[in-house]
């Protein structure tokens, strides 16, 4: 069974013509627009006074993920105020662990913790049934379809998840990790327990995403941050067949974007999984990482700024969104975003100079 | 001025007919060896019941740096129990910072802490003056004498040091970081100030890595392990031309090698700063990575196994370990190593059995 591409399934869905012909949705089917299409990667974060305003009256980060009318005010606020071309719906991706039957919790400063991590077959095996897990999700969907009737009618809300390795990576380490020792280690002596795993995720992304589809997401990105630290080797062996078969079995006329970070040697792999869009980090030209995932024929590519122009002087930070245009130009299938999320410390005014530069740029 | 290549100068330094023609220093000068010599980044430390024990004894991990008979004692024994075919001085490449007048921590876990973390133009001009700060690193130059006095008369060891990169990093984010947002942001904001620093940083790592050479060393590494998080376009700018002034003023007739992680966009870059040898990291393919410094006639290689293949079932290490000896075969200039330090939660025998493997092989 193969996913009939972006290209070629039409609009499937019955989405409007506003929202089928938006800059996103075009730039995702590889068609021509009258500039890219931009939107940031944690868009909705910490670096916004409105952010941090409503997760306190949420009562935390986590709170504020199942609290659909203020994820979703999130949302649409941060949409709005820089202007971009599309929502990303307010949410984190280890939630999804949490439904898994994980305890999550995210300590002020520190990032999550899992405190008990899978250490063995027999706890994979205790994970919690996907379709459960996907139906206990509902705070997800809810906030999505609040999302999706605040949002001006040509605005496409794109749905997210975590990626099977990079969940895996999570669930095994009990938190973030610089080697991934862990998990690799687990990936290495336990293969059976490890793509028991990987099909136990994917399996619950489906339902998942699709729901987040019904719910009213227009585009979806699947996130796997943690995916450029394997080898080649490693990822055709451990990681591409599930993310292949999760990428097939999602609703057809919705476009998938796949992002990672450092993931300038494994991007034909990745594309091959099916991809539509192929997220590339700052540290991936952009001609050569087009070329790797099969030109603008084949793929349409999202990126690639370094997040941390926007902690540069606003002359650094147009030169380089210029230089980024101008790169992309005549070759539609480009979406403009960084390279990795938002940092914490950027100054809000910044995040909408380069939407500001990027609006304002003509071939 | 140029620094004459390591595979012309001829052995400028007199080195003995057993020390000229070892594995290593051939393999350095891209000719042939009966087999790739091989040592592992990090082999004498936490993983090492020895190595703890002397921290122990020396008051902690910088006490042992500066304690030079210990120093000397966890390089020696680690070259010797894993049998590897260089060892490489036991030290930090922080100290550089320490001498240059920042303070420095090591918090047990926690890692490496400058509390005092360069913040402004004026801060970079308070640092001390070169010479004297290289003067100050007495410690790792008696070390290297006691190493190379202890070690066979056939067996290198290996001088290094931080590169600017890694090290500025490190001294404007004040320890570790992951997006790098401090050290970018000061970079952008403030060249000027920048470029002083790492002036400042290789004018005193030319004369530090000169009296290593006078010392004993007769190989160099420089470290630059953060290098990989820039741009083509920033390291082109704000990297490359202190890092080639750099390893141009290094003493001729010993070879240099750069190494960084996650370099794989910047390889031809880091080349042309006059490398002999180009570490790659386990995200490169070998073939890929040797071609982009431009070929096993130009450049030798060193590495690339993943750190976390020695926590790895036996069979799964000693196939990834044929992989890399076959696919390097019969183009010299291949020096076997990790593309990153030993892990701490390594078993010390698993390393043992990497180096065993690469010893038995034959092409």
């Amino acid at each position: 069974m193969t996913r009939p591409g972006i290209r070629t399934a039409g609009n499937l869905r019955g989405l409007p013509p506003a929202l089928w012909d938006s800059r996103l949705l075009r730039a995702c089917r590889g068609e021509a627009v009258d500039r890219p299409p931009v939107w940031l990667m944690r868009q909705a974060g910490r670096y916004m006074a409105h952010y941090r305003g409503l997760r306190a009256d949420a009562g935390g980060f986590l709170g504020l993920c199942k609290d659909p009318a203020r994820a979703a005010e999130v949302t649409v606020f941060a949409r709005q105020w820089l202007g971009v071309d599309a929502a990303i719906i307010f949410s984190d991706i280890l939630v999804v662990l949490e439904a898994l039957g994980l305890p999550l919790e995210f300590v002020a400063g520190d990032g999550p913790r899992l405190p008990r991590p899978l250490r063995s077959a027999a706890d994979v095996a205790a994970l919690r049934d996907p379709a459960q897990a996907a139906a206990d999700l509902a705070y997800v969907y809810e906030a999505l379809r609040l999302t999706v009737r605040d949002l001006p009618a040509d605005t496409p809300c794109i749905g997210f998840c975590g990626a099977p390795f990079t969940l895996a990576a999570y669930a095994i380490e009990g938190g973030g990790s610089r080697s991934f020792g862990r998990a690799k280690a687990f990936m290495y002596a336990e293969p059976a327990a490890w793509h028991a795993l990987m099909t136990r995720l994917a399996d619950t992304l489906v339902p998942y995403l699709t729901a987040q589809v019904v719910s009213g997401a227009s585009c979806l990105q699947v996130f796997d941050s943690w995916v450029g630290n394997l080898t080649r080797a490693d990822f055709a062996e451990f990681v591409q067949p599930h993310l292949a078969h999760l990428v097939r079995r999602l609703p057809a006329g919705v476009p998938v974007i796949l992002f990672g970070t450092g993931t300038g040697h494994l991007l034909d792999l990745i594309a091959a999984c099916g991809a539509d869009v192929v997220g590339l980090d700052h540290t991936v030209d952009l001609d050569q990482g087009w070329t790797a995932v099969g030109g603008p024929g084949r793929c349409a590519v999202q990126g690639n700024l370094d997040p941390c122009l926007l902690l540069a002087p606003r002359h650094r930070l147009e030169a380089a969104a210029g230089d980024l245009l101008r790169q992309a130009a005549g070759r539609p299938g480009h979406i403009v975003n960084l390279g990795h999320g938002v940092l914490k410390e950027t100054d809000p005014e910044a995040a909408r100079a380069l939407v500001e530069a990027v609006r304002a740029w003509r071939p």
